[in-house]
């Protein structure tokens, strides 16, 4: 049996910062990481379409973002570390009705002094090459809507994760955590504070605590354990009667190179930021193009609403039809670039999705549990980190990067204090 | 294949409600009941503790069972239709601390009108014979606390489930509701508003909408469709990529004859009501005490918290030991009437325990889902109903019995609008 003062489970993005903001509050904790994959960021973190925006109309979500990105440009730019952060800009194109509908909040962004570009149709046809009017026999049956206005959030853009994943292990490993690969968490402990050694243990009207796990490698006993299983949390927490309310659900990215001239101009596009590449790319009906410089691609994916299960497994596959049928006629339709682009490469991975869109982290006797990001977890991986590492401390109050402190509580259940985000893929 | 205009999933108390509140806002409307059980309230409708109380500090939940429980009050005394509601109260046996903390609470509830009587430990002693002060090595041992006050809500009380069942079966018979018992639902349908015959539809990019179900008596296709699937519509709606964020959970009831002169006295106290019978009683740690007069006896329960899983089976048997160790030493200690009390039969179900304790309806594209109500849908399922049935004829407004107005999306996950619950079991 291993003794620590803080156990974290999961060397996700999420673990990960969660055991660096331990330790780094905690210097003279013993922190140990277990995750069952053989390396960190090996899960979802590493299958994330790895974008970055400090753009939301909720508050909390605002903090969460701006903070932890905030943090990585630190990291980056004064510690030299290169975590692959290009501010690319987010490019939302909306119907004069979806931006009708946006603009008390887009005046609320400017008022908070968060800077973004209008662009109109003629500038984004003129840089983008798109279609601000798809026209023809399936944009018609689609109903694929006009194109009034591009709205550019510009502390935005892109990052490489297993960067970051390096940063935060390379940290730990320096700071003294201890991190088990290749060690599966069979199940989540929990004991009453004074066992009598009766059956059904712990019984209703005892003060029970979650007390460590049991792993294949034996039992680790813990002070406060940190369970950050992204997607696969409810498997952990269900049994133990603590209820994350996120779910998994498929998320699927395609690469498509940018090995024809209108792609590679697509892929360079001017206009949008200082680097000379295009930005984070919404097209209607929930597609969206990452650029992916460093492999002269671009990324798409789609988010989806009904219809599309919960559900979770082992090694999830991307399906050639989503992208034929789910992507394809989206993107050809508005960016007549990519007119007959196929995937050279695909991968798929799973959101977790929490009530509002935003991460849960609660607290239990013995016990924080940080997931639900719903696809934002590593933009917001930091502040989300340190809000774990603070209530795994009992402390009441959070401090994120930069200084603004946050009730430790503010992203619980039963204690959420979060505002509807607006801003929505 | 069968066509109606709304399909209701599941006769429990919350479908039955459902569907009887459609029919009388829309006579017209064909409406059909699907269950899976061989009759109305077979499931865990049948397998509560059968109580209600209009006593609650978020107004949402007070407006929810205040409307609800004289909407019952109202069938049984002027309608004739014997419910087996008796008002009982109920009565919160508290620490001084949980008083103090509860103050606020209680000084609001009187500003609104709610009725309620506070009791001494004398006067407790005298009139329940609890021992208000436990002592001795296993209450030390248990950290039994004291007791300082009780508090009775008088617009409480208990009803037979099985009753309030057969009232509204009987109403929507007689309305012409159809009703399929034995038929069990497999998939609810998803469908595009425009399929068009390619794989993987819905599409992401497709609107998309519920339009029935399998089931096993073949497709039942609907306008719109209700899913009042109890603890078990989670397994209903996740393949659907609908949250309803609420889970199952085993609840058990034991039965106590009422068959010593101490018991029997304990049942018909004086001093609660004009009846001469027993509040339904909430000792601390979580362990409750219903009477049942019809049966000479007492119903005996505990919630509990962390340690006992979130999960789900199709035939769910109480445990010996969950009396035994969990119930028994509280329930003796105070009230040396249960001394060496064993239960005569018991029973088990499954909660159905939302984010807040506050029931779920959310609605989605032919889709209404009632659900989450945590261990009070009898108490609260007509108002319940009326805005599931609200929601399924597509109104913004739902109107209680009684006359108050609430905004139909009020209990829906995305846009919930309910306060914090204090007055919690």
């Amino acid at each position: 049996m291993t003794r620590v003062d803080v156990l974290v489970v999961g060397a996700g993005i999420i673990g990960l910062s969660s055991a660096f903001h331990v330790k780094r509050l905690c210097p003279s904790c013993r922190v140990l990481l277990v995750e069952k994959h053989p390396g960190p960021g090996h899960g979802d973190t590493g299958r994330s379409a790895a974008a970055f925006r400090a753009f939301f109309t909720s508050r909390t979500n605002m903090a969460l973002a701006a903070s932890s990105i905030a943090f990585y440009r630190e990291v980056q730019e004064r510690e030299g570390f290169d975590l692959g952060m290009r501010f690319t800009g987010y490019l939302f194109l909306l119907t004069e009705e979806q931006h009708q509908a946006l603009a008390p909040v887009l005046e609320e962004l400017r008022r908070r002094g968060l800077g973004y570009r209008v662009y109109s149709p003629e500038e984004l046809e003129e840089l983008l090459g798109l279609r601000t009017r798809p026209g023809g026999e399936e944009a018609e049956l689609m109903q694929l809507p006009g194109i009034d206005v591009g709205v550019l959030a510009e502390n935005a853009g892109i990052i490489r994760p297993e960067r970051l994943v390096e940063y935060y292990s390379r940290r730990i490993g320096e700071m003294g955590v201890e991190a088990l690969y290749n060690t599966r968490v069979e199940k989540i402990l929990v004991e009453p504070e004074q066992p009598l050694g009766v059956p059904g243990e712990p019984l209703p009207w005892q003060k029970a605590r979650v007390v460590g796990a049991a792993t294949s490698r034996g039992e680790i006993r813990a002070d406060v354990t940190i369970v950050a299983g992204g997607a696969e949390t409810p498997f952990l927490l269900d049994p133990v009667g603590v209820d994350i309310h996120a779910k998994p659900k498929k998320r699927q990215v395609f690469v498509i190179r940018a090995d024809r001239p209108e792609l590679r101009r697509l892929l360079h596009a001017e206009g949008f930021n200082s680097l000379g590449l295009a930005p984070f790319i919404l097209l209607p009906k929930g597609v969206y193009i990452r650029p992916a410089p460093e492999d002269n691609a671009f990324w798409v994916g789609a988010s989806d609403h009904l219809g599309r299960p919960f559900s979770w497994e082992p090694d999830p596959q991307p399906e050639e039809h989503f992208y034929e049928y789910g992507i394809y006629p989206v993107l050809h339709n508005y960016l007549p670039a990519f007119e007959n682009a196929r995937p050279s490469s695909a991968w798929a991975g799973f959101y977790d999705i929490s009530i509002d869109g935003q991460p849960v982290v609660l607290s239990e006797p013995g016990l924080v549990a940080a997931a639900g990001t719903s696809g934002s977890g590593i933009m917001k991986a930091d502040a989300v980190g340190r809000i774990a590492a603070s209530l795994a401390l009992g402390k009441k109050r959070a401090a994120l990067y930069g200084g603004e402190e946050v009730d430790a509580s503010i992203l619980g259940t039963r204690s959420r204090r979060v505002e509807e985000e607006r801003l929505v893929i």
